[in-house]
């Protein structure tokens, strides 16, 4: 007999550690867009480890869950669910600490609430990395959806679609990013994040897109290059937190565009969508600076 | 005093280990210009590690030399050779055998010539590399131009700007890719070489370059994939040699034209220019097929 998928809830995974120089940091930069202005020197800062200001992209810091959520099936009630049916939901990041251009960390992953949202299950990780001395260095919360797991009759959760809107009024500044036909491949080698729905088109055929999807997490990355760009574009060090709705998907090749409002002084609510379909694909988005 | 260049001739380098696997493979693929094009399946071979195909790209070995061409100021005679000095002249790639889709290699190289080209020094280097058995996998040449380390009264050694010509007709094949404003960003990461002159502004204008420049081997990574998608895109693994002269610099972000022509069953003739600039940027160059 198949064990019901809220046995799930409460589970703390095996901590995992996870390092990393400033390779992968510039292999992750490069994969959420940067360098592509070849004059941007705030984008230099993230891409060549012997910039006077070399430093980590904030958003490096929301792939750490990854190395935990390849291993989701080991939680009670989860062993059936297949990579395929699981899509990035939300994700909200906080650095506790500034980001080392090189780290030795150790992820903690526990999965703190599953919600049943109809056709398919929400599963709710909370995840805290640390450094050798135990200090915690970022947390991350991410909810996936998993598709065709629902209606078990458990709680259906909150909303956020009320979180974070945008004011009545024109963006306070648009970013407009092209990303490449090959950025879910790269994202894949810098992220981790191997779902074949990111690369296979058999597999994105299977469930029902047309093409290969971006990670969300990627154009969460292209989105907070934008933010940070325009509002504190010589001090990346300023962001605190990010969150975002994964609304719909984007396909890689398609322009991202970011409309963004500054609510107060460190905090900037935004929303991302796809200039070549018009669809939104973050919402219920910000970021709050320090 | 310091010692004549001449005195690097014959120096054999420490061998040194390198270890690749299919992430590696998939990252030179991406460098190189690989999945720009989202439906050719000739390119996802490459750079998606569960294609049923899956195999490297064949020019990924010309990367080979540079965990020893980081050290070439070990060599008697090249203490005081400063990396950005360094220009690439010309690669010779023989694959020996199936490059696999991951290896453990020794790579051994020795520096054979020391030609006097009068501004500058060429540098001729034999790199052989070899799997845990000792078989030779790949042999590469290469040579690098020294500027200002010429005018020691050496021999100028011979010229090889009548090798490999393009016959005189239109060629039977043209194709055209853009390479990326983060190109050499990208490039750096996966093949290990560092030369500031492809990330630096400042580097970059010291030498004269308006920006920095794309590496020339990226540039032959192109046109290695245009050749092979025209003249065997189902079977990349009839490579056997490839060959070029770095007659001129490529931007990142410029667009390379690759013009071939099919002197026989198993021999293409190319060259690649720069569209936008009108600059031929590979010459002399030539692809063996088995």
């Amino acid at each position: 007999m198949t064990r019901p998928i809220t046995d799930a809830i409460g589970f703390t995974f095996a901590p995992k550690p996870y390092r990393y120089d400033s390779r992968e940091l510039i292999l992750y930069a490069l994969s959420v867009g940067a360098g592509q202005q070849p004059t941007a020197d705030s984008d230099l800062r993230h891409t060549y480890e012997f910039h006077p200001d070399f430093q980590p992209l904030p958003t490096f810091a929301a792939i750490f869950p990854f190395t935990i959520m390849e291993q989701i099936t080991a939680a009670p009630g989860l062993e059936n669910v297949a990579p395929m049916m699981m899509l990035h939901g939300e994700q909200y990041l906080e650095l506790k600490r500034p980001l080392p251009a090189a780290a030795s960390l150790t992820n903690q992953a526990r999965i703190s609430q599953i919600y049943d949202k109809g056709k398919g299950a929400l599963i709710i990780a909370d995840i805290s990395s640390r450094n050798e001395s135990g200090e915690e260095i970022a947390f991350n919360q991410v909810s996936i959806y998993v598709r065709g797991a629902g209606n078990f009759g458990g709680d259906p959760g909150p909303t956020t679609r009320s979180l974070n809107l945008p004011p009545d009024r024109a963006p306070d500044a648009i970013v407009e990013e092209k990303s490449q036909p090959n950025q879910a491949l790269l994202y894949r080698l810098s992220s981790g994040d191997h779902n074949p729905i990111h690369a296979d088109p058999a597999i994105a055929g299977l469930i029902g897109f047309e093409r290969p999807i971006l990670h969300g997490l990627c154009t969460f990355g292209f989105a907070g290059r934008a933010v940070l760009q325009h509002f504190c574009p010589d001090n990346p060090g300023r962001f605190h937190t990010m969150q975002a709705r994964f609304a719909r998907h984007v396909f890689p090749g398609e322009t991202i565009v970011t409309q963004m409002w500054q609510m107060s002084p460190t905090q900037i609510v935004f929303s991302s969508h796809v200039a070549e379909r018009g669809e939104t694909v973050l919402t219920n988005a910000v970021i709050n600076l320090v």
